[in-house]
């Protein structure tokens, strides 16, 4: 079992390689050969018992997506891509890779007889745009408001005719917001969600720019590597139609958020968020989707976080954080 | 204002450009000049009193692309396409010309600053596969069962966002199956359809291949090409999103249909409809959505056909027969 995760120096693509230095084996076949591909080299995961080859390496250049695929991996994870901000002020180079380079990719393996590797897919809730539902079911038109979601929205239309056609068998997993996520806080209008329990259980202060009354749909950082295995894993042969799957989430309150910080780590550290209310922020927040109807990824057995306070305390496990 | 129209030799195509020709103007503003472009040359159309061009070349070519958007033509209707059976038997072919023409033209009238026509661009209810709810919604996803809807889809995708980015100003409609189509059958499985009126009032015998309680989604030439011109026309600065309309239609039966050409043309024209079923129509039919709701284009002023009596007699009236 080769394989191949494309964005392996992002969280995700770490957590994922971790994943899979620990279990050695995709679906009970033991793994032969990781390689990891980002724009800057990626970190060997600790504990692999298998070669692992880091390279650093725009996958949307023809040359290298030719050299990736020649070695034909059996599974592959596509994590990378410009992100929305970027893919907004920069409409070239957002096209270029998110849209372009997967293309190249998809038609390289396309264009290898008999080769029909599992390709996961990361794409993003960025596909639909308002108006909202309440609820947004499975079924729900993709509407993106960003040339990103555009891209992601794109690449999932080809993935699904790819795969209806033979000539790959793709995946594609609109993933939630990941909380919390670990590390430092960064420019995404969605960091907050993070910082206000990740900086007080360090002992920081952390600035919530936006009303209490907040929803947003989570998934922790666990859930989501899950979810990559499992779609690498699954039995696809039954599929008709769109290989795009809205992932499993919690809709949490900021309130929820701070209710359960409150519970694990004391009032100490619920003093440390601080009220600034940003507009812009807020404007942005509110125009991004609340919380889904899942059916069809529960149906096909992707398994979602049972509560945030399970997230918050995996969180403080997996950092090794003492409260 | 000078127009283009790409796809100017298929029967659409020739209807609006006949329109044109009579109404001399869009939005006020006389028709100056019109280009017209099809892989085989275009007719100019009667009664026409602007200079009329018309060229027989491949506009997926890049060369083409430049030379036609170099006119800068204020209104341009995108209306040719590898069609659905094509597209599915040449993968190739109908990604190169559906998809990568169509953004070629796109990227084309993109780098040209300053340049904002409004872009019309056929695209079709292939965008939409099974299982459908019995009446679909504006909102219901993209989930193409045919390479020719997953190119429509995408289509859509990159003139909604090069639109929300000001590069051109578009709009896509999803066309119902047009009846009655004036000429001869054709190869497509939905040609029956017209076939079951037209031939009998020309005292020719249809084959009938499917159920009379079969129901689909039909509009005549007449509002297709109304909707073409009123997509020229339209306000869009207070759109948000998708510049996808499903157009209105009616939801007619078989049955129906075969009433009403009992009561224009009476029972001697019923009696040349001669039921052979083939399983295979019906099957490819079955996967076909029979009714949609189309609230978002009607709320913008798309006008649909009263009734399905009404198409017959505008056919009737418009192809010169005597009955």
């Amino acid at each position: 079992m080769k394989v191949l995760i494309i964005g392996a120096a992002g969280m995700l693509g770490r957590k994922l390689a971790e994943k899979l230095a620990q279990s050695r084996q995709l679906s009970g076949e033991p793994i032969t050969h990781l390689t990891q591909v980002d724009v800057v080299e990626p970190i060997t995961p600790e504990g692999s018992d298998f070669p692992v080859e880091n390279q650093a390496c725009d996958f949307s250049k023809m040359d290298n997506a030719h050299r990736l695929i020649s070695q034909k991996p059996d599974v592959i994870f596509h994590l990378a891509a410009i992100v929305s901000g970027e893919a907004e002020a920069d409409f070239g180079k957002g096209y270029a890779i998110n849209l372009d380079g997967t293309r190249h990719l998809l038609d390289t393996i396309a264009a290898k007889d008999g080769y029909c590797p599992r390709f996961v897919f990361a794409s993003s809730l960025a596909v639909f745009g308002t108006p909202f539902p309440d609820t947004i079911p499975d079924d729900f038109h993709q509407a993106p408001l960003t040339s990103y979601g555009t891209q992601k929205a794109i690449g999932e239309l080809l993935l699904s005719d790819y795969s209806r056609k033979g000539l790959l068998d793709g995946i594609a997993l609109r993933l939630p917001t990941i909380v919390v996520r670990p590390g430092k806080p960064n420019a995404a209008a969605s960091s907050f969600f993070s910082s206000i329990i990740r900086e007080p259980l360090n002992g920081q202060e952390a600035i919530l720019p936006v009303p209490e009354n907040v929803v947003h749909w989570m998934a922790s950082p666990k859930a989501a590597t899950r979810y990559f295995v499992h779609a690498a894993e699954m039995d696809t042969s039954a599929f008709h139609g769109s290989r795009a799957f809205t992932m499993p989430g919690l809709a949490v309150s900021v309130s929820e958020q701070i209710e359960t910080l409150r519970k694990i780590g004391g009032q100490a550290c619920v003093d440390l968020i601080k009220r600034l209310p940003d507009p812009m922020v807020e404007k942005i927040v509110l125009g991004w989707p609340e919380r889904f109807d899942t059916k069809r990824a529960l149906s096909v057995g992707f398994q979602p976080d049972t509560s945030f306070e399970a997230i918050v305390r995996d969180y403080i496990k997996s950092e090794g954080i003492s409260i």
